[in-house]
């Protein structure tokens, strides 16, 4: 196997390639400070800069008071970016935001063939009763984050790419972080977006995956309306 | 606007509620070291802290002998994290890598209605240049990924998502670098995929979508059969 050599490299990099090399994987304890130190011939400041930089990039975990671990290479890195732009456009015309949306479609569209393998002639009792819950709440006036995100997570949960669910999630994560953030009102048909989520659910247990393509773009409407019509306060705001 | 509570919050969050109150833009110059600490009320250790945390989130960019200006928010915080995730995971099934590709397969095919209005009936002869240069690069045995980025680049350039154009640049990037780090061997059918460059463009101006999408699943054809082929010789060194 390649071996990238480690003199010359960064600290960052040579502690990288000591996980590597070690076989190191997500959760094990990373080595003291001061073996790092050691090992690697570089200086305590340079190695506690390093795992600074490394923890940002959840590379590495510090459980405060248990220690640092190898981490476990979220999309967290992806998703304080991202907010981060979403919240820079603000009072511009959320185009960041849109971006977001538009990407959590094109996902949610990508898979309509591999959903429909899964769940065509299932029952699934779980994600009904997830509906009910943001039919509930949206009935109260109430947002529903902690269904819907389980049912986003639900839904893809069977499906064989990991790294395709993460992404999913991290654009759920920044999606319904950014709305509030950025002071948008939610539409009043929200009630859309629940029969949506039925939608999809039921297309895909009928094994239709035209309905559960037509079901995401419904799923979205609202939101596409919420973010027509900020933009447009927002330009309002601007020459008014 | 709804504004972050500056008190409690730490240094990363009150540096970053700084930039979005001063409507600064990236490549804006950030305020001194000085200038921070008095401002947000913060020790000068927390501030180096934070600003190399921004640093490796790209919100920041140190140039050096320059100063610190507001970051690109690229997606290179997402490249090296998916690199090492990547490169964590060599000597098993070659899982990562094999993910990152099915997204870039995804993004590729998400895009082919969008794609046909842009093309339909233009002629690209930038896009002919780069795949004859990727053919006689090809013909002589030689790798061209520099031809193949901008080919990929100049594709999407008229797409309007800057979202979905920095996520295909970026996936494109952890694969082309994570093929010759993972010391996997290019099958030598290298020919078939600078043809399928050609037959995606070919499609595109032709306005045919379903065209573009068989160029597409042609296109990764041949690294499908080289990830397929590593795979195995993984499997048999540790059985063998």
């Amino acid at each position: 196997m390649a071996r990238t050599k480690g003199a010359g490299n960064s600290a960052v990099d040579r502690i990288q390639d000591l996980i590597l090399a070690e076989g190191m994987v997500p959760g094990d304890p990373m080595p003291t400070e001061t073996a790092l130190c050691e090992r690697l011939e570089i200086s305590r400041s340079s190695v506690r800069e390093a795992m600074r930089t490394l923890a940002s990039l959840d590379i590495v975990e510090v459980r405060h008071g248990h220690g640092t671990f190898v981490g476990q290479l979220s999309l967290s890195p992806l998703v304080n970016g991202l907010l981060f732009r979403a919240r820079l456009d603000d009072g511009n015309d959320l185009r960041a935001l849109r971006e977001v949306v538009e990407l959590r479609i094109a996902i949610d569209l990508s898979v309509a063939e591999q959903l429909v393998e899964i769940y065509r002639g299932t029952v699934n009792s779980e994600l009904e009763d997830l509906v009910e819950e943001m039919r509930r709440l949206a009935k109260n006036g109430q947002p529903f984050p902690e269904a819907d995100a389980a049912f986003h997570t639900a839904l893809f949960s069977r499906l064989p790419n990991g790294l395709l669910r993460q992404l999913a999630q991290a654009f759920w994560e920044i999606h319904t972080t950014a709305v509030p953030l950025l002071d948008i009102v939610q539409s009043e048909d929200i009630l859309v977006t629940v029969d949506a989520h039925q939608a999809m659910l039921t297309a895909l247990e009928a094994g239709d995956a035209d309905a559960y393509r037509d079901a995401v773009h419904e799923h979205y409407r609202p939101l596409g309306r919420t973010l027509d019509a900020a933009g447009r306060a927002a330009a309002t705001a601007v020459t008014g």
